[in-house]
This record gives C-alpha cells, structure tokens and sequence, in this order.
C-alpha cells in the first residue's frame, strides 16, 4: 500500500496485471480481464484509466463504463436518432463517444450482451481500428487514446453465452482472481475502516467458505462481501451476525450450503 | 405492540430485522429481504422508510415502491423520452426519482425482472453509487439518502429466474419467515379486530395447513390469508366457510390438498 | 326464482355465494371465481355488481369487464399515453377507470394473462389499494368503491399458466361448477323459454355427457351450450339435431367421443 | 340444381345446412364451420349472406370475411388509431364494423389466429352481444344483423393450435365434408363447363384419390382442385395431365404418394 | 434453341411446362413452381410473363418479384401507411400493385414466408380474386391480367416450413428439376459462350456429382453453378481449379463429401 | 513480399486466391470467402478491393464492409424512411449504396445474419444484378462495379446457422486457412516488428497450439493472436507472459486445455 501512486484511485495489484496493461495499451491492444464478481476488476480498471500516459503527453484517459445485459442492442452502444423539435438528430452512443473523443470504453460483462453487441466491436478490435455508424453512412476512425476493455465471468459461460471465437481472439487476457490473505485483509482494512486482526479473521471466513463452496456452483464469497460484513461491524452488528447476513446468506439458496457456513461462522467467531 | 415507535406505520418485528437494517441504512449497503408471500416484507420496509435518520438530519426518506414483472425493463425503472408538444423530452424514471431526490427504492420481486433490469443496478450497488442514464448521457450520483432494497422469494427460485451472483453478492440478505404463533395472533387480532381467542384458533390452523404444505409446492398460508378469514368473520361469516374460502381454496387446485385442508378446518372449527 | 331480487340481472343461486361475496364486499377483500366454461362466472358478477351496497350508500356499483389474453399487457390495463393534436396525452386503461371511478373491476380468465398484468395487480390487492402510475409518476389511491375481482378455470392450469402463490393469497377463492339437475332445467326453461319437460330432458343429457368426458379434457357440456340446443328446438331444429350440433359436436374433435355422444343422443331423444 | 333460388351465390346444399344455419341466425347463435379445405364453407357462407332475412324485413345481411393467421392480433380485427394530419384518429377493424353495421363477420381458419383474437370474441359470442373497444372506452352493442360466424379445419388442429372450450362452447357446430359422387360432378360441370362424362370420370378419380390417402396425412384431394383440373382440360391439356398437375402434384411431397396417385390416374384416364 | 420466339429473354423449355402455364394463365388458375435451386424457375417465369397473351389483346404482362423470407409479412406484401409530411398515405406493396394494375406476382420461395403471407393470399388464388386491404378498409378486385405464380423447393420442406394443404391445393403444379445432359450443355454454351466439347464434359461433371450426392442432404449441382465454372474457364482459369471453386466447394462443408467431389474432379479433367 | 504490389493495402498470398479472384471479378461472379477467425480474410478483400481493375479503366473499387450479426435485418442492409423534419426521406443502408454506385459489398460472417438477410441478396447474385426497393417500388439495376463479396466460418456452422444451398451455389467459393509457417512467419514480422527468429518461435509454437487443439472445438490460435504476442514482446513482456495472455489464455476457457498450452509456452520459450 506503501508504493500506491497518489492521485489515482486506490487499487491492490495482485500479480504483473499493471505493467501487461500498461504493454497493451502501448500497443492499442484490446483487453479482456476475467475472473469471478466483486474481485476488484472494476476498481483495476478505474485505477488504469487514471494511470495510463495519453498520446497527448498528460496522465490518464477518460473511462466509459457499460453493463451489458441481454437486452443491450447494439443501436445502444452506437447510438440513434431522436426525435427533437421537428426533426430527428443523431444521437452517439456511449461507445461512439468513447470512440470519437479518445476513452477507454469498458464493457462490462461482456457475454451477458446480445451477440449483435460483440460484433460491433470486431472492426473496432483489430488492425482497422474503424466504427462504422451504418444509420448515417459515417466510418469512424478511433481517436489515439480509444481503446476496448471488455470483462467477463468465466463461471456464467454456458454454450449459449459464450464470447465467439472471432471475438476473443482479438483480446489480450488478463485472468483475476480473490487476492491472496494478506492482501485481502490490506483491502478490508482500507474499505471498512476495522482494525487488521479482525481483517485477518474475516480472510480466514472467506477462505474457509470459498473451499466450502468449491465442489458448487457460483462464485465463492467475494472481497466485496467481506468489506460488507466489515462495515456492518463497524456499524455495531455483532461479528457472527454480520457475517451472517454479508456471507452466509448471500451464498445462494442451497440450505445444505447456508447451514454449513452458519456452523462454520459460529465456530470460528466470538 | 406496546413499544411500538409512535407516528410510524404498524409493523411487528420477528427478530433483529429492524437493528440490522439501521446498520446497513447507516453504511449505505444494499439490502435484500428474501422471505415467502404474505409475511410482512411490504410493511416492513414501509415502517423502515418512516424510522430511518436521514442525512439531513430529521427521521423517515421518501420510498419508492416497484413491483417488478417480466415485462418491466431498465427503460421503465430508468425513464425515456416522451413526445411532448413538438419536442421530446426526458422523464425520469422511478429508479431515477430515488436516485435524484434521495430515496429508499424497493424493487419487489426482483427476479421476476428482466436481467436487464438487475444489471443497470450494479453501479447503484457498489462503491461507485452512480446511475449511467445512456440515454442522455448523464453519470447521475446517488444523492445521500438513497439506498436500493430488493426482495424476493426462495420459493420460485428456478435456474432460470434467480439473481446472477454477482447481483446477489451487492446485497446484505434478510431472511423473513411466518411469525411465531404468538406474534402471529397479535398481528391478526390488529389488522382485523376478531379477539384474542379467535385468533389464537386461526394461529393454530396456519400452522397445521403449513405443516400439511410441507411437502409440496409453494409457500404455505400467509399472515395476511389469515387476516382475510378473519375479517370475514367479523362480516359475519362463519368460521369453518371463512377459513375454506380465504384459506383452503387459496391453496392450489391439487385436489388431495385440498380435500385435506378442508376436512383439518371442520375438525378444528365449530 | 320466485324470491329473485327485482330490477336485477337474472342469476340462479346455487348455494352461499351471494352471501360469501357480500362479506367480502364489506370488507373490500378481492375475489376469485374460479370453475368451467359456461357455469355462470359471467352472469353473477354482473348480478352481484348491481346488488352490492355503494359507499354512498345506492345499491349497485360500475362493472368493468376485462377477457384476459396471452397479449393483454399491464400498460392495456392501466393506460398509455396517446398522441393528440400536437401533445401526448395520457389515457387511463379500464383498470384505473375503475380504481379512479369506484367501480368492481372484473378479469376474465386471469391466467391467460401475461405475468406483468396479474403484477401491476398486487398494490391493489392487499392493505394499500394504491396503483402507482409509473408512466405518469401518480400513485392511485383506490375510491372506496374499487373492488377487485378476478376469474380462472382450474381445466385450463398449466405449469405455464398458473397463478403465482403472491397473487392467489391475495384473493378470497369462491368455487362454482355445474349446477345441480333442477337448477340448471330452471335456468334452461329460463333462458330459452321451452317448456319444463324438455328442458328437464336436456339436462339428463348434459348429465350423461359430462360423466361420458369425465375421464378426458375439457370442461363438460355447459350450461350455455344446453340453452343453445333449447332455442335451437324452438326455431323447430329436431331435439336430436339440436343436440348434435349444439352439444355433441361442441365437445371437441376426439371421433369416439363424439360418436358415443351422437349415439346416447339418438337413445335419449326421439 | 333446379331448386337454387335465385339471384344468391350459386350454392349446393348436402345436408340440412341451410336449415340449421337459418335457425341459429333467427336466435342470433355464433356458428362454426367445420370440415376440409376447398369443400365449400366459403361459398356457403357468402350464400347465406344473401339469404338470410334481416332484421329490418328484407333480404340478405352483408358478409365481411377476414382470414386469420398467427400474426392477426386482436387490434387487426377491433380498430386502431391511426395518424391523420396533426392527430390520431381511431379506425374501426373489420369486425367492429360489422358489429356496429349489422353484418355477418366471418373468421375463416380461426384457430390460426393468436389467442388474443379468439378471446376478444368472448363477449360478442354470449348473451352480453357486445365488443368492449379498451383503446377508446365504448362498449359496442352489436347491431341486430350482427352474427359471428368461424371456421375451422379439424384436420390441421394440434394441442397447440386448438379453441379453447370457453370459445368453442359458445358455438353451433355444422360439420362439413367432400359431397358425395353425384353431388360433386354436379358442381364440376357448374364451375368449369365440363360434360358430365368427363365430371363423372374426375369425381370418381377424386374418391380413388381420398381412399388412397386416408391413412395419411392432409385434407384429401378438394372439389376446388377437381374444378382446376377440369378448366384445365377445358383449356385443351390432356386429362391424364390436368390430374397430375392439379391432383397429384397437390397432394403434397411424399414421392411414394405421388407415385401412387400417378399411376391411378394412368389407369383411369385415357 | 432454333425454335425460340424471338424478343423473349431465352429459356429452354425441358417438357410441356410451357403449354400447362399457358393453360393455367387462360384460366387464371395460381400455379406452384417446384424443383431445386438454380434449375431455371426464375428464368421460366421471365419467360412465360413475357410471352401470355394480355386481356387487352397485346403480348406480355409485368412481372413483379418477392423473394420470400422468414421477417417477410403480409403488410410487406400489401402495403402499409407512411408518414409523409404532416400526414400518414397509404402505399401500396408489391402485390398489390400486381393486383391493381394486373401483373404476375411471383413470390419465390414461398415456404421461407411467414404464414400470414399466405394466409393474405388466399381470397386472390380461389374464385373470388379479391384482397380485402384491412388497414383501409378496401376490398380490391383483382385486375383480369393478375395471377399468382409461386415457387419452392421441396428439398427445404420441413414439418415447420411447409405449405399448408389450404394453401397447396389453390394451385396447379409445375415441377421442375435438373435438365437432361444435351440441354443442359446447350443452356451453359448460350450463358457462358464456352465450346460445346466443353459443355458437355461439365455436364458429365455435374451428373456424376449429382449421383455423388445422391443419398445426401441438399440439391445437387445446380445449372446456374455450372455456368459459373464455364464463365471462369474463359477468364483463364484451368477447368479443374474452376470446378473446384465453383461446383466442389458449393457442395457445403461436408469434409468427405468435398474430397471426393475434388477427386471426381482431377480423374475427368486434365 | 518483394513482389508486393506498392500503393496497395499489405497482404502475404498463400496460394493463387488472387487470381481466381480476378477471374471472378471479370465475369462478376459472387465470392465467397471460407476460412478460420484470423486468417487474414479481411485483408485479403481490402487488398482486392484496391487492385481490381475498374470498369471506367482506372485501379480499384470502393469496399463497404458490414459486420454481419443476428439482428441484422434486411431493412439495415437496404436502408429504410427516417423522419426528417416534417416528412420522412429514404435513405440508402449500406448495401444499397454498394449497388447504386458500384463497389465492393463485402459482408463478414454472413451465417451470422438472419434469414431475411441473405434472402435480400439472391437477385443480385443472379444474371439479374438488380435489387427491388420494396418500401420505394423502386427496382435498382447494380452498377458496373458492384461485387457481392461474403465470408463465413465453417467452424462456426450449425444446423441453425448454415448458408441455404439456393444461396451457396450463387457464390464462387474460396477456402481459406492458416498459412504455412514460413509465410506466417514473414506476417508476423511485417505487422509487429519483431526479429525472424523471435516471429520463427512464435510461428512454431502456433503449430503446435493448433495440433493440441486440433481435437476440441474452436479455430486454433490465430495469426492476428500470434501478432498481439510479438507487439507485446516489442513493448517490454517476457516472452512466456506474452504468450500466455495472448495466446494461451485467448483459447477458451476449458482448464485443461489451459494448462496444457502454458506448458508447452514454459517448454519451449526462456
């Protein structure tokens, strides 16, 4: 936590994720960042978007943000034409804009999306770099400082909702993961407030109830749970019932599943 | 009933429901309250908007009720542009309304929702506590006062209708269940006026009919069935019919269950 | 028929439903009618609409009658906003005229509906008697004469269409079916205006044709059809005829069906 | 042939058809056709039309025919709003325009059409007699010339595409099938100016034509092809041809059947 | 060839198919065209609307082509209201306009339609003649040099996409299939201008692949596809490599079936 | 690379493609292009587009590209009314604009679009060349140097998404596949500057990553994948690193198969 550059949003590097990053972006290499929700994929790339050097010299590019969802058309990303007074205007896209003024566009959960979504990123993703606005004849060249983030959670892949192959190739992968004790306990220590031993014994829960969970379906707890269960303590809530209502119950609804993790909690906390 | 805070509405509590929602209240965290039909979800969060201290210092935020379907899309929750005269023009949404203005949003049923509809609550749901309205391009944060509550029930919980975890993980989990005997008495004898020993007998006829439900399907008889036969007693009706139409026949049409619902009220009712 | 209620639209009781619905009435709980085709769901609710005793203190409230179909959305129920000269204006559907007005609102065959048309329902089903207006931003308090009634026909429950256990709990369940022997020969003689005998020869048919399906689908022979073979007799169609093409060929296209049917026909009529 | 009144769409009765459709037009009874395609319902239908007795004491009702398909919607039958100039205007469909005329509204192929189309039908269809239109708010009283007549093929219904009972039951049903030799011929020489030799010789084929499909699927070989085949010889081609080009190769593709049919043909014509 | 009508686009007739057309369009009797791809239908029917005899007495009437597909629906073909400054004016589609002014409308490929396209068709293909054109209330009686011609491939047919035997039996049938050897080389000689040696040895080619693929899915090699390697040939390119980009390769992805294609091929060209 | 067109767009031929291209063009014969994710086809036709000689003389015709997707409608490809002030004016989709002036359509993975898409194409990949404007009634003769141009991935290709025989044979069709190693090899150094002993490794461990893969599903590692590892490696990551992400990670998400290409990158990279 000491080296953190100040002036950017707080993120725990884990592993070399920062400088294969940094590489891709030098490169104008789309990327993928994978790995299971609440582990801090969000947060990477907000504290990436403020780090990296723009072509203009200065520090950091803007970051545009999208949850995909199976309802996201593409005319969402790209934009349309909106009635105004008495006539109708184009209207861009997050994803146009991004494109057009030079941002990061981050594309969340990428294979929630309806597939017409990804294929509008391929022209986009490789040597081209081009965005062709079909509703008014316009191909758009990407700004130096556009690049395409993209994220998804390989625990929800299905073959129904899988990244085609055209598609993920043009992606650089960055795997994540929950972060290793130590640097967990770091996260919930800066996000709650609460002191680092009971920080130690909430990553000690979390391990437990990821191994718990590893022979089932779903994510296992993740760090953003634990700094719920912190706050809650912080707030006055005992412990045991904290972890309760941020952990155990928010697991799924297996009571088989819900009941080990209650014993488990009540074994391991006051 | 005797401590019961003044000026609010009427709400019995079962356990430590409403002290854990004044921590999560407190930290802002989102709260899912999961619990089967008719148990008091509804009035417990309108109790918990009136008790609330909001940021600004006096007791009780607005809420906003949604009841969520599988026709409702972020659209509806977000708001659209609406012709008005020669001119489109921009309406909020309810979910926008909360977020503006500061208010506790209560999406019922959630997973009766589009995905679509539960993934545009993810920023609202973490750190970041914004709502992107794409549509017009703005980044809305959420004023201090607002907080997301959703429910939903276990018991239709299908593979294809339950909350991604990534969803569910934002959420602290409340879970509600059928009152005690006891407790259930004083809530009927409160919202229909029969007395103390009436209520009593359609206590112990809630319990029977539950435990009979046992095995099969949905949810058992709700507190608020029980209200209904309660109040047609008082319209005069007598007890064993009351309790076959608000009770029994509310059950399902599986006939077996039925027929023995029916024959437990004659057994047990004058 | 001789202690009919004058001045009100003609209804046989078959046993305490008058009753029954006039307590719920009282008590403004919503009601369910559920059993076959053709048994007079329709015709009763039309008597009980103009028997009920109003707030005011009149006899008889507005009926507003709703079939429910697979494409019958919540925004036909409640309303949309229609462009008008130069402006949109907002229309009210015919469930808020008759939230607004006080008026007993009926939806035929529920389950054929769409689930966001039995959701939109709830707020006015329980303690609230509130329709929020999303599209407007309003929140619709019920008038005190507002009732909510709602039918099904348990022949056509599927897994698919059934009603959710939120909803059903919701309503007081009233049970109809086919009326007894002497009841439905009264209704027959009523509403066609043969005489006794031959009204009391058809429902011996009926009867034998509903134990012949017994075993199958469908509803059995209703109690409309049998009206229709009688005023076919009476425009001079051979009784045998009549019940060929009014009942026997009406039970559907099974041709051992209705070949027992045409046979027990041609044995019961001359 | 003798007995055709005159000045009506030519038309030959088989049975007592015309009786029983004139006994449920004086009760105003909704009527359903049923039998196979190309058998005559059509042409009865619009001789009935003409031959009716109206209200008003003359002769002949108008006849408006819609032919229903999976994407009629309830709105394509009832009315719309459409723009005109600078505001919406409503327009009647074509069944609320014979409802509010006095006419005869024919849905051919009704179970083709969505359930939504089948249930808007309900209230015309019993005693109520009347068309709620929800889009304006008027409740229309059919006109006294205002009958609903349907039909229907039994051999295309499927568990999916059937009538619901509360829609069936509130018809008469008249059964229609390919008329008999003499009857047929008769009809041949009416249409295509055939001698009665040659119409013998294409009725007998037809009947060999019906036998050697019963075990399959499909209507069997219509009068309305036999009539093609006719004027086809009429024009000059050989029968053997005009039967393969207008019977056989209507049957379908199965190439056994065709074969079959082929050489039937062979062996009765020159 | 030496027989061909002069100014007529160039067809070679295979059978009789020229006098049956004729036939029918002297009747006004619809006709079916069925065989596979690329065999000749669309050129017949240039052929044949060029060549009828016109009501008025002159040579040749329009043609008007749909190429039917799965989104196409019955307002593509009728018409439909636009927009046109400050108010909505009908426009006719392509049938209709086939209709109105009296031209063959040949809907290719028929069984890709949706059903309400033919539903939409039959009142034109039986004795009436007539559209009814809902949406304004027209009936529109068809022109006397209006026929309806569609086409299909029955190796597409499935149990889902399949004409329905209402539809199948308005209409006379033409089937087509591959020329016989000898014409088929003089069509790819007057299309491609390649000599008749030539000609004949693709030809082979195409008879062999054709057994080749005999007992598999799909058409075989079509004439049209021949063409294409003969017009390659003459751009220079060697007959095997043309072959093998035009005929081999269309076969469809079948890895066995493509290499014994390219074999076939190298053993009979040089 | 020496004999490289100047003034061109790059690409490395791998076999004689660019002739039997040429021929194509000369006689305007449709092309289809088969191939693996990142083979180079889009290169391949931007090159094309650039070198064919044009029908007033001079070099190269415009390309309009069009990612083809599943909710590409026939109406996105041929243009549509758009309300323009206060009527609506047509306007030309991105196909139309092809025909009307003359270049290059090319569409990418044209299996991926919907029906109605290809079905829009069949008149222009006929001796026709014409497109009908059915919203217009305008039918629209393509220009000298219109080319239909589309591409599709085998691999990708199911019962569901398959190119209809009568589409297929219209095209002339050339496969496509990874190029052999010395020519991937001269790519690679081409597009990322590394030396040819680093781009001689790279290429070799893309051979052995396509034989592990060469039983499972998928297209093997791409040579645009090959090149995001070089450009990688010339921005600072250790060769292994750069492999992994690139390549390694890009394969999917089947763990074995993971693992299985990281040791093979550790064995056989420093």
């Amino acid at each position: 936590m000491d080296d953190h550059p100040p002036n950017l949003p707080w993120y725990q590097p884990i592993g070399d994720e920062v400088q294969v990053f940094e590489a891709a972006w030098a490169a104008r290499l789309p990327v993928l960042l994978k790995g299971p929700t609440g582990c801090g994929k969000t947060r990477f790339i907000e504290h990436m978007a403020a780090r990296v050097r723009a072509a203009g010299g200065g520090t950091g590019v803007p970051l545009v943000t999208v949850s995909c969802h199976e309802d996201l058309t593409a005319n969402d990303l790209v934009g349309r034409h909106l009635l105004l007074h008495d006539r109708t205007v184009w209207t861009d896209g997050p994803l146009t804009r991004a494109v057009r003024s030079g941002a990061i566009c981050y594309l969340d959960e990428i294979v929630e999306a309806r597939r017409d979504t990804t294929v509008v990123l391929h022209s986009l993703a490789d040597h081209r770099r081009v965005l062709p606005l079909e509703k008014t004849g316009e191909l758009l060249q990407a700004a130096p400082d556009f690049l395409l983030v993209v994220s998804y959670n390989p625990g929800y892949q299905t073959l129904l909702k899988d990244l085609k192959p055209s598609t993920r190739q043009r992606f650089v992968s960055l795997a994540f993961d929950h972060p290793p004790p130590a640097l967990e306990a770091r996260i919930v220590v800066h996000e709650s407030g609460i002191d680092a031993t009971q920080a130690d014994r909430l990553t000690d829960i979390a391990q437990r109830l990821r191994a718990l969970q590893a022979q089932g379906v779903g994510d296992g707890v993740s760090t953003r749970a634990l700094v719920h269960a912190a706050q809650l303590m912080r707030q006055g809530i005992a412990p045991r019932r904290a972890c309760t209502v941020a952990l155990a119950d928010a697991l799924g609804d297996d009571p088989a599943l819900a009941q080990a993790a209650r014993e488990l909690i009540d074994v391991l906390l006051p």
